[in-house]
């Protein structure tokens, strides 16, 4: 079940340095790791910003609650969700 | 290059229901075509609306201009661009 | 699997009583129809407004989409979607 | 008497962690204490997000104020209410 | 129980001049009956607009939406309610 | 003559309990003594909030500017204005 | 007593040329009439629209309401209000 | 003087298509004979919508009223201004 | 050439109460300085806000931008600007 | 490719002078480097503000989010991308 997902990283601005680099590390890795599984299925930069557009696909609402809520950055992150289901107009077989 | 699409469907309360049916099978073949020539790579509804989440795929923005403009439902709809590239983070050699 | 559902009715203020008397009672028989099946699992009249918030409960966002989107009022109301899940503090068995 | 109530939790990122912490145990132990007195009908999590859904079932007003006042979280909380009633479609019986 | 009600009239243009004074002739006699009920205990013009901020006594919600949703004038108006109770600092009597 | 006030409380969540108390403790003596020379004729709570709705009754603006701005809490609040006069249908005498 | 006032002009797009030329000058009649009085003491265009800045220098918030409703174009303008007096740091008499 | 002018075009669904197209043309000549005396020194499409962004070169205020309330459009254009000056980080000459 | 200029201030609460009260100082000689030129026309209080309503007659926007960006209190602002001109309906020789 | 960049600085309140002060620094030069190798094509201050108008002109989105994530402000500054193509109605050969 897919989801999309948008995100906007907000750090607060007096955040130590290492303290920025080890978040957004841990939250590459955690990230990558969802991806390889398939669960984090499409990961976007939006150009000229920190946010993502990101793809997510689920067992259902409470496994989106468990992946998002975990992020890293999640406490510092403005996170708009939509639910998805497949269009009646698409053609691509992967879009379930 | 990629573009995410977001389109809101608005159609006039009073269109007569033979004039909606003509533009909405207009626009599900053309939406068809593009998918199949690779420029409108991800279609999907949003879940309890008449809302859409696309991902275009075109040469530059006058590319992206020309394909959303001529949808049949253009005048008709509620649009939002945001331009979209590689994420760090992304595993995904598809994304590019 | 729950979501909440917002709707607020603006019916056109030229249609014709009966035709709006017919939608509404068809309306009415549908949501009736989904509360005994239980997928429309509650239903709140908004005070001072001809709003309702609602919890539905369905397999997947494909039903919620097939459900909302068929309701007899749908293209004349503001719909706006939330996915439920269980919170950690909740001690009621059913809202899971 | 009935309310649906939204909040969304904003604790300060300075926020110590076992402030934040001892703060979330006694809100959770409130609001259990008044789910099991029927107070707090209703409680789920917003999948993708710190906040929740909640039907606060209550005497009048002053009651409403006085039980969301007392939240733990409350001057760390984003909260909206809106009053509800039974809705004339409605065939639950515990939806009064 | 009070509640504030602030209520804006948005008169279709193209509504016929006497069926406007019609209706509003019906809901001055209406507010005139419920002020003198003391269910609608204070109604005031927003000084340089169509608004009005009322204030409602009413025995619970339901009551509300039946006053409310009765207004000649509901179906073009836009409509905000907040709940009320009295302030800690309140030392007028009659607002309880 | 009569205006609305709306205003919502947002203490710093690092400002000390004793300033805190302290302000309250001035802004309520300043609110009674407003409220019993009937300058502030009417403060009620909005249920699940911390804020206000009060009708002032001042000479001018001029009054209104002096009263409101020196509301100990005036540097924490968000303040919403709105002029009154009487309203067409109005029946009651005090309300002018 | 001054109260800045922003009008927004929307007529319908079908209204028939004639009727809004006859509405526009009878609109222009009144308001030079309330300028020459010295109620309407300012009356600016903002450049690039069709829009309004004006300061009235009224009695009191209901000759305010008086000379606002009664403006002709009243119907089609979004209007937004503002109490003025006199700014500690002005220097001009005038603007008392 | 430079002047940013947004401006998003919104023709009524059931005005007739040869109306339309005659405004378009009309509107298409009056711009290009302004950006040829130089008054209308940019104008760009926003890919994805029915929107342009403009840059403006006038006198004064006044002017800028003049040319953009003649925009054959400008009844059915939702417009946004900024007026602008050099940036003292630009090394551009004709940036003035 | 006149711009309506509308500014809020929003002071960090943690300043110290000696360098506001300094800033505020130098703002309002900057201010009355200014007014004193003609350059600041107009300066009106909102009342019940920390808000002005001001009208500025500058050579240009260079000049607008040279006038608000060294007040004082800039940094602490939130300010909005709109280009004025004369209104067609205007009979005040001043306002040009 | 071009897109419309619109930023605004929001330095923190606290943040020491010679901080900002050496960061302007660093921005202007990294801005001027850019506008010399024409990928900036235009910079204009939004009179009134701490904002800019900014054209890019870039190969595609990976390089917009290459230059703007490189501002030294980037962490200060709300940022507004809108994609630009040629207007059909341009008459201007640079503007492509």
């Amino acid at each position: 079940m897919l989801f999309q997902v948008e995100m906007t990283v907000k750090l607060p601005p007096d955040m130590p340095a290492e303290q920025a680099a080890e978040i957004k590390a841990t939250e590459k890795a955690y990230s990558q790791d969802l991806q390889r599984q398939g669960k984090w299925r499409h990961l976007w930069r939006v150009a000229g910003s920190y946010s993502n557009v990101s793809i997510f696909d689920v067992e259902d609402n409470a496994e989106l609650q468990e992946l998002v809520s975990n992020l890293p950055l999640f406490p510092y992150m403005e996170i708009a969700v939509k639910p998805l289901c497949r269009h009646p107009s698409s053609v691509r077989d992967g879009d379930a």
